[in-house]
């Protein structure tokens, strides 16, 4: 456990984020309405989100958006996150591999999510929004907005993944003692959700499905907004904070690194923390790797179709451009919650599309031994999520090991997995099994979709 | 949640402990051989505990001990831990008192605990020793010694009070992931555990009687030692990092507190935030207050009988002279796991006998009232056992807006609830109870021990 820890000031928390749109030669296809099939404009979107967030979704002209102060000086809680030289674990897996995490499980709910979470809320208070409305899967998304909402006196309903909600109750009780309302979802509460569970009562619901009950209760209630966790422009915008300290740290450390590897599930800790790197590739001629480290239950950017897809289950929105298992796929219910959404964003898809960043899909029992390795040695349990991230990064640094040569890898550990215990315990147990996707169930839910050349 | 962050950097962290023992005027009485009845030695702690932490337990005249190099290391990883100014907490009381905490939830482990952990389990490897025993009521510190004991390759074995084994599940598991032992007390392992089974089948366990077991597995067990979370003199003095770093954040924020509060059980939070402070009083001729915050269900500081009593339930241990409910004291079933103690230790009980610390004891149901309002203002959701400490802190700051004046209270967040959640669901469902101890209860489970005068 001995450990290099590179700390920055408060003074250091970023005063903008990074929007990578602006920087790429070849931008994403843009959203399409699933109405009129006209490309989104941003009027299109006021009426399901803050007019700020609309507006920084399709702003590709901006490589830097300010971040407001009152949100700044909420990131001041926890924020700056440490940037950690994890010694021991090389030494555990005897590489010459430097490692490095980013460690965003200080926050006081445990993820990175906040940092989103606080920027929406505070854009929908300062709209005079009284209400929110949004899904979890895992539910640290969930509890962090759980968070910001109390601190904006907003009103917030949570759509919590059925799997989730009975698999993970301590996040929902977290929710509840932030003040807001958690529903199991699907749910009798919406139409979508009444169809699916009438159309197949056993189903234990997904990201897809949650975000068309939020969507519509956002869109049905006076002055409610929807709020989303991942996969949207904006979203991945409030995460760069992560990169941005990152960079700076690993300027300390006098290392940049050769690989950045993150969990995926829509995006948001992996564009945090890889879109600022991915300026030096863009705007200097560096050469760093990316690593999408997804769940070989739900491998979109590995394994789906790069097609216009809908972000949710009943296709309430808009059309996006990206790698996707179909909105009707149901991913196999493994721990890392947070990673079970079928589609992959428009901008990293449009990156891996043009080869700009890789991604590989990793088993379910990879992903806990290296958490506990990851546990033994650096002392931190990690989210079932972020230890894709692990069991990705210990494939480089073995690699590198044979390879015999020094490698830099920085990743991102998004969250603690001390609420996500049941799941260890199953782990320790042998009552974990892997799950991986046939060809045939993705040509299934892909089919009939448009393609995107 | 507009907070004032106070933040050290690592050369900050302290390089020696604070030992208040030596600035004590009236030292606290010897404790006492169980067999031999005669003041203890070091000597005839070596059997049991590191010589290290035997020595610094009977050290009376060095005000300040070196932290050993490899101990500061370790504490890097997540120390200093920051210092915060609860501003939305006081706008939410309406009060003119300053309240700041310092935030020691940050470490991997969610608790103060690891201060001691890594020390005393760095002793023990320093001496060669394999195997450690150690006893956990809540779990924080078991789970904060199975990462040091990791750490340091030696095995460890922890019996976990009974009722926090089956209502605290995350804690055991967290414990497995660092590759420990974890035991239900009272067990059939040994014969403390058997006899107690026997003659109360349906008793839940307490912190007394898993520490005989500890101490009994130990005492049996080749190149064993035992390892102790709180009461003793050298676990206090481990905590002090505690305090030594609120003193220089107190000095940034430009303040001295004129009250310190902290929750307590076997006294190791109380004592490593109070003792830094308490050396103005008596070196200096400050009058800072402190406060000690019991649970009404275990109140021994505020209503036990200072005496010679075991550490321990069966009996094993020294006679320590300390304020006791007795320790054949069986604590209601509280969710503050860790303060279910049924004594004070030596040095708080001295410095109560002699007013120079004060205690309250506070029912339950206004701990969780405490904590949510805390959670919903400053946004960390913290432990049951830390709720005492913010209970406290509560009631001295509606004294300070009675009295409309300005009053500066510091408090310890000694650990977040990230896995007590179970807990709040109850408090929520109103499912939970206060529960007072009887005069009679007292008087019944203290008879018949040595008084101290």
């Amino acid at each position: 456990m001995q450990t290099k820890k590179f700390l920055l000031s408060e003074q250091d928390i970023p005063r903008a984020w990074y929007n990578v749109v602006a920087d790429m030669a070849v931008k994403p296809h843009p959203m399409i309405h699933p109405v009129t099939h006209e490309p989104i404009k941003a009027e299109d979107l006021y009426p399901l989100f803050s007019k700020a967030a609309s507006d920084q979704e399709l702003n590709t002209t901006d490589a830097f958006i300010e971040i407001p102060e009152p949100v700044r000086e909420l990131y001041r809680i926890w924020r700056p996150t440490p940037l950690v030289r994890a010694e021991a674990l090389e030494r555990a897996l005897d590489t010459p591999a430097h490692i490095y995490f980013k460690n965003e499980s200080v926050s006081p709910v445990g993820s990175h999510k906040l940092n989103s979470a606080i920027a929406q809320a505070y854009y929908c208070k300062q709209e005079g929004v009284t209400n929110i409305t949004t899904e979890t899967g895992a539910g640290q998304w969930g509890a962090a907005l759980s968070m910001a909402a109390k601190h904006f006196g907003l009103e917030l309903a949570v759509y919590m993944v059925k799997v989730s909600y009975e698999q993970k109750p301590y996040r929902r009780s977290i929710m509840q003692t932030y003040g807001a309302e958690v529903i199991s979802s699907p749910s009798m509460s919406t139409k979508a959700g009444r169809k699916i569970i009438t159309d197949h009562p056993n189903y234990s619901g997904s990201l897809g499905t949650a975000i068309s009950e939020a969507v519509e209760l956002a869109m049905s209630t006076p002055n409610c907004k929807y709020v989303l966790g991942s996969v949207l422009n904006h979203v991945a915008l409030h995460q760069t904070v992560i990169g941005l300290e990152a960079e700076k740290q690993m300027e300390m450390a006098g290392e940049m690194p050769d690989v950045v590897v993150a969990c995926f599930g829509g995006g948001s800790n992996f564009s945090g923390l890889a879109f600022p790197f991915l300026r030096h590739n863009l705007k200097n001629g560096a050469n760093i790797q990316f690593i999408a480290a997804e769940p070989a239950s739900c491998p979109k950017l590995t394994r789906g179709e790069f097609q216009y897809d809908f972000g949710d289950e009943a296709g309430y929105t808009p059309l996006i451009p990206m790698y996707t298992l179909g909105h009707k796929f149901t991913p196999a219910n493994i721990h890392a919650g947070g990673l079970r959404y079928h589609g992959g964003g428009a901008i990293v898809s449009q990156l891996r599309h043009d080869g700009l960043i890789d991604a590989v899909d990793i088993p379910q029992l990879e992903t806990f031994e290296a958490a506990t390795l990851f546990a033994r040695t650096e002392g931190i349990i990690p989210a079932p999520e972020s230890s894709h991230a692990i069991a990705a990064t210990i494939r480089e640094a073995l690699k590198a090991r044979e390879e015999g040569r020094k490698k830099v890898i920085l990743f991102n550990l998004s969250g603690h997995g001390l609420i996500d215990m049941t799941a260890y315990d199953r782990y320790f147990s042998n009552d974990l099994t892997n799950y991986r996707v046939t060809d045939e169930d993705i040509a299934r839910t892909t089919a009939g979709l448009e393609q995107i050349l």
